[in-house]
């Protein structure tokens, strides 16, 4: 169904460019854009993850700004945009939320580069999602992108996203514009 | 044809809450995201417009940063996202540049929440700018949006991303993103 659709920007855990395991940091832009993005397409819940006490705090200062603070008078559409926007600890504490507020566990969907047994297209992960009951959780990856232990998580992996280049490296901002609309943009 | 598609971020003229013409500030992330995604989709070039000394500099600082300096060290998908980005001072020396580039004139592309007698569907414009011999040069407002007066140049205007839901207040560099994925991607 079009209303259960959640999203989560991970930032732990992730592989950096040597492929270790690491949090990265949470950045404004990220907040900013993703939460724009999420509104627009109707995602019941962004969730912005990290388990970094610091990164929790900077990250809640600023949905407090838009949510409760000075931010409501200054721009009432940026307000607007932080209303289902989300800290959580953990890729599984998300997970638990949408259990707690769905009674189901919802479908995980990741994207990759590789192709597996379960990757699918944006045409058909897009009817699925917007008619099947199931809650679904897109995970998004920030730095060299999700770990393993994540990505065997997913119910379907999406395709890469392709603009008939040899050039792919999106901003995780444009990623994640490029997705939703793909999956839930009127045509 | 797919291989003379320009776009800009255009600073000025564009239009402040109050709709006084302002230029307003480029942006680091609208530098980078917006590089990487024209990048992406084989952007011929990526015109960052503003008529500001001060904002040019920035601008030219960052750019040449990643086209001659570290940068190109540090990350080298990063330093091929702006080998198509550069600096105009105006859309009118943007368009004299692809003139001179292409011997034609570019048709402009703007996008509008409103509806006009030369509005067109991504899925039409899409087709044509992929056929037509002319180069195209598709304009992006910061601010409130571009002014009247660069309106009136359009050649075709775009529908707005989503006509149906509340709200729509997109980042320009998720926008950006869409719309050239709506255009030139692989579907």
């Amino acid at each position: 169904m079009r209303n259960n659709i959640y999203t989560a920007l991970v930032h732990y855990p992730v592989y950096n460019r040597n492929n270790d395991t690491v949090a990265t940091s949470v950045t404004n832009f990220d907040i900013h854009d993703i939460s724009r993005t999420c509104r627009t397409y109707d995602i019941k819940k962004y969730f912005i993850i990290t388990p970094v006490d610091a990164q929790q705090e900077l990250t809640k200062r600023i949905i407090d700004y838009w949510i409760e603070g000075d931010g409501i008078e200054f721009n009432k559409n940026r307000n607007e945009a932080f209303e289902n926007t989300v800290l959580e600890t953990s890729v599984q504490s998300a997970v638990e939320a949408i259990y707690k507020n769905e009674g189901k566990m919802p479908r995980i969907i990741t994207t990759s580069a590789k192709i597996f047994e379960n990757t699918v297209s944006y045409e058909d992960l897009g009817k699925e999602i917007t008619t099947d009951e199931n809650p679904y959780l897109i995970l998004f990856g920030t730095g060299w992108g999700l770990t393993e232990e994540i990505m065997n998580m997913s119910y379907k992996i999406l395709e890469p996203i392709r603009g008939k280049t040899k050039y792919n490296h999106l901003s995780v901002r444009s990623a994640v514009s490029i997705i939703l609309d793909r999956l839930l943009g009127e045509k």
